[in-house]
């Protein structure tokens, strides 16, 4: 039953953060006029606000992870049932395409789409293992009360500063995949980012070996 | 006396609340040339601001529901008394009426208008469903200190990622109904609009039970 | 030793808050080719970002009015000795000049100059009644802990609600009278600001009590 | 052991505060057509978001200075040994140089470059003495629970109404004389900046003085 319920958090959070990050994007971009950076601005806060209340809103049930590159050190360092892995990112990656569709029926799209945006390069994976590794960094690090504050501010900083918009997230690559938009990524770029961002996942976490303990663990995050 | 406190709460609430949407609104068309993603940005943060610190300033009143739906699920829930449900939508009508009112005084516009912007089709009503459900799973949520950030947030996302700009409020539809501006919808628009928020409140209320209890239980918003 | 240092927290707060007035919007109209909109959003960032770090800093000295109406409201509640309201008002108004001189300085225009822009008529002083008096409930409500950020967010917002963008306070308009830039107010059209900021901090005292008492009393405030 | 953590704290939160500023300095340019309001709102949220969790990640090892005008006041103050004043600075400026590197790889640019842009003349001196003093008060008066959000929120402000967009730092003026970019400063303006900013901390640490005590004191800030 718990169980159950932490994959419907999964699933519906991952699904919630795919709309948010694909609705945006498509709202975006029709209203922007083709300025790309006023584009871009909106999709950042509305991806903050809306990452902000659902880290807050599944993190009690979940660990609001989201996101298997997260699950997957969770795992590693105890901080979840490693038996939780592969049903957490089969919940996370199915949400992930189910939430593009959500935006794709609320903005009179069609439902089905491939991405045919190339995103691929040194600078682009560079970007990716930088982002996950902040990101990692900032989820073990962050006390437990400012965690989802702290991850949204984090990613919000990190589509600037980053060359590839950080994604940082294999499962929203493997959902943006599913979205022709401004934030869609071209299937053949996946595997590239979603390694660049398993590397960057490993370096995060080792940083934070490196930095000695901090108030935040991530078993808190976990909520186990 | 308390009575009559919650009500003064609720409609000058709703009223400053549409007072915000509405004024920014026709501020940001006025200065940004035809830009509309750079409007809806400017409408979205001031929307933010406002709703953050008037759900602060009348949630110990009234519990700051500032719409219809909202104060229906709380009085399903056994979270406010049930008689007071037809005065408190009967005093955010009126609010939102006198806000949008207040608004086209300030900007020194007609009083009295009616929008004629439509606002229908299955995307519009399919977002309002998505918008309406997860505000009501943010207030349902939310721990009681983090409620007014939270559901501000929230907003501020779905302004963006719905396709509807996310009115999420039978009241602000009511209200934006008298506003011929940017914010504006024709009373036509306005029966699906209201359809569409009641079934996400109610989608809304069902996906929380789903998800077991949480710190938040509503109870605690409004103040009783 | 106290009352000085409380007053030269008053000047030194209310001269940065209208550099940082006076100065981003010196910034913003520089940088923003002519779009009004992005220059009042850069504005309005910049405000709500320096009012709420100065009043954090400054709130436990002097409990950070920068305000002749809000010192008017305090001393009157007996929130304040009343025989700091003059002192008060002089340091305020005095810091809101040197704020402006300040912020010419730093962008190399001359340091004396008057606004020639007119700031009138009666969807304007609606608006300045509205502003002010939305500020001081906010201000008589807010609990201790959050009345820098909800002081800070309610201006943010104030600014595109309000058809004024919000002055809501008399040293404000005394000092922009002493720029001839984005913010400036011609000094003919600063007595009209006034009386509706004095008008709108007595309507917002007398909703707060018709509201009942809340958590946030203004006197935690005045750290007296 | 200690202290090579504090060291690598900060040279990694250096590193990654410059690879904010550059980066979003980049990705802002790139996109914003020409609209330097626009590139500089992006870069200012990104440095905000950023500038919070670099903070909040580092505080705890290093106190999170990333900056040797900071770490000038707290040595004088006592508020760290005067032994590790000289490792600090050098660690923060090797941080920031590593930086702007690290942005230029992500964006896929030449590593190594020097700024050509000019920044000097009595209203950028001024600016930045004002910035620094700021800061200095900022970071000495806040409680230790909201140092990082007051410190984000004081720069997102500064860059606005500060004629030199606040740099505030000696290392972030180093690392920044590594980027023909939107953000960087000619090596030959970089003395001038140092001056400005060192003078400016020495003004905010006799304003606090002035102030009398505050609740935070610094020393929290170092967790020493």
């Amino acid at each position: 039953m718990q169980t159950a319920r932490k994959l419907l958090a999964e699933l519906l959070g991952t699904a919630l953060l795919l709309a948010v990050v694909v609705g945006s994007g498509i709202m975006a971009e029709r209203l922007s006029a083709g300025n790309v950076a006023i584009a871009l601005l909106a999709n950042t806060l509305a991806t903050v606000g809306g990452l902000y209340i659902l880290i807050e809103v599944f993190g009690s049930v979940s660990g609001a992870h989201f996101n298997p590159a997260v699950s997957l050190v969770m795992a590693g360092r105890g901080a979840m049932p490693r038996s939780l892995l592969a049903p957490y990112v089969v919940a996370q990656l199915a949400g992930a395409m189910l939430g593009a569709w959500l935006a794709h029926a609320m903005f009179d799209l069609a439902i089905l789409q491939f991405a045919t945006r190339v995103r691929a390069g040194t600078g682009q994976w560079i970007a990716e293992v930088v982002a996950t590794a902040g990101l990692l960094l900032v989820i073990l690090r962050a006390p437990a009360s400012r965690l989802a504050a702290m991850v949204a501010c984090y990613i919000g900083a990190a589509y600037w500063f980053t060359a590839s918009t950080s994604f940082a997230n294999p499962a929203a690559a493997f959902g943006r995949m599913f979205s022709d938009s401004f934030v869609g990524i071209a299937p053949s770029s996946v595997p590239g980012f979603v390694m660049a961002e398993l590397l960057g996942a490993g370096l995060g976490a080792f940083i934070h070996r490196a930095m000695g303990t901090a108030e935040g663990q991530g078993s808190v995050r976990t909520g186990m």
